[in-house]
């Protein structure tokens, strides 16, 4: 019963500050530092991102909402709470709600997220996890898609590709390094990438109305990459499988030059910083060489189809 | 195609000043009247709270963000914005989220609510509605279910009972009304009826620590609940739909006796505002008779199982 799953969480959850009504009004009250906030919302369902009878469900909870923080560290916005809403099956709904709750809480408290409450239901479908979190709206305002100026540095945290061999799950959102880098530095625009490196640079482009330039060679490959490259099971390379394969959930930043040749070599993060182009005022996504010459790149990645 | 509805939506939903990054960006920005905001989550099912075959769509659409809407009439809360998430059937997908837009859009307008993006996944299972709503912290602080207490009247809009002949899906938010009383008279606690008259009368009960005598004479009866009756279904009587049955969407109010009785003699809504009892002391909940007897009243509605 959704009472019994509110008493379990009531005692696992400590009263927070913030979100003083969490479970038992139907809304929660949430304090916030400034007059406004940024929300984003992600659905994680069973046979698409995941398949209930293969994973551990406390790496699906932890998913569900990190891809969340995810996309309020794409914008340079703290996170503040979670909202999380549940289909169960209506065979062991609790069990499988305890379970995800297991893997969510423990990200929350590390990254300071009140779970402010949310709506379960079950029924003889299959398990849906709709998790919408809440962030403040930073001091220097958000960063966004749209700000990419021709001339600025392609900046990425991290290495990509071969997320599919296990980190899919573990995702660790970016959100202390977007924090630091967006107080630190001047940042034109930002994105995470959930559906493909080529892909959502892509979509970087064409909400800054500009196009990229990529040094092919400068891509960080993820030792995953090269693993999955070298089972050979679709003859696609690391390279490919670093432009396309999504799910790193690491950020592109667009970044003035002088910022970026600083925050180069500050490097002021536990994971590397690494400039892989320029965006530059030609629409579209391009692969360029040491010679200036550039050609077409294909915006790979999972486009969602409806 | 996901960018084929967000396309087809920012065609539909024009620029809201409150949330100017709608649909482009990784999370949505919100401008805020105060530093604070309170937030609710609910789901709709396919199979459990509509039947996709049989349905006007945009009926389910609009009931999905109404219901939300209510739950932020219970607190006093003025809507701000909604992010709908949709977990849609891989074929005829894009249809049938046109058509909950097309539901959802209107009551959004009319209760002045951005429409603030959201997650859009298809999969081969049945359709999923969940909406996140996002109301204003009220001036005088948000209406709780924990402030009943023992002397209060209860209060209830409208009348009760038979809303699955057809107001289940047509609700229509206390919004306005929930608001105007909050501003003029004094509201001790409030609650939606979503699951029963009875059954969220007695939780509202346990959130104060306290109790109420309902007085069944007095309960208005929806003609629904007459109509339901007469059927002779489930050989249930006119009171016994209106007490249990739910999906009325009313809202339930502890007032103190003065601001009650100027109320009542106010009638300030369009729909009628009845006393239907009191609160008192002793926990649970009672029906009482016009000579002060009374006799335990079975909290019945729809409990959610998991």
């Amino acid at each position: 019963m959704e009472s019994e799953l509110i008493r379990h969480l009531r005692e696992r959850i400590s009263a927070d500050p913030r979100a003083p009504l969490g479970l038992s009004d139907d809304a929660a009250v949430l304090h916030l530092a400034s007059p406004g906030c940024m929300v984003t919302s992600d659905l994680l369902t069973d046979g698409v991102d995941f398949h209930l009878d293969e994973v551990d469900l406390r790496r699906v909870g932890h998913k569900s909402l990190a891809v969340n923080l995810s996309d309020l560290a794409a914008m340079a916005s703290r996170p503040i709470a979670a909202i999380v809403s549940l289909v169960l099956p209506r065979s062991d709904g609790l069990q499988i709600a305890k379970q995800l709750y297991d893997g969510m809480l423990p990200l929350a408290e590390r990254f300071d997220v009140a779970v402010a409450g949310g709506d379960t239901n079950s029924w003889d479908g299959r398990l849906v996890i709709s998790v919408t979190a809440i962030g403040e709206l930073p001091a220097r305002g958000p960063l966004t898609r749209s700000g990419a100026k021709a001339g600025d540095a392609i900046i990425v945290t991290g290495a990509f590709g071969g997320s599919i061999l296990s980190r899919h799950l573990d995702v660790e959102p970016r959100v202390r390094e977007a924090l630091l880098l967006h107080e630190r530095y001047q940042l034109h625009a930002g994105i995470d990438v959930s559906d493909g490196l080529a892909l959502d640079l892509s979509r970087l482009c064409t909400e800054s109305g500009c196009g990229a330039v990529v040094e092919l060679d400068a891509v960080p490959i993820h030792e995953d990459a090269r693993r999955l490259a070298a089972q050979k099971a679709d003859g696609r390379t690391a390279l490919e499988h670093a432009l396309g394969d999504g799910e790193d959930f690491e950020l592109i930043l667009a970044v003035p030059t002088d910022d970026a040749e600083r925050m180069l070599s500050d490097q002021p993060l536990d994971v590397p910083l690494t400039r892989i182009g320029q965006f530059i005022a030609e629409p579209g996504l391009w692969q360029g060489d040491a010679d200036g010459n550039r050609r077409p790149l294909e915006p790979t990645g999972y486009e969602h189809r409806l």
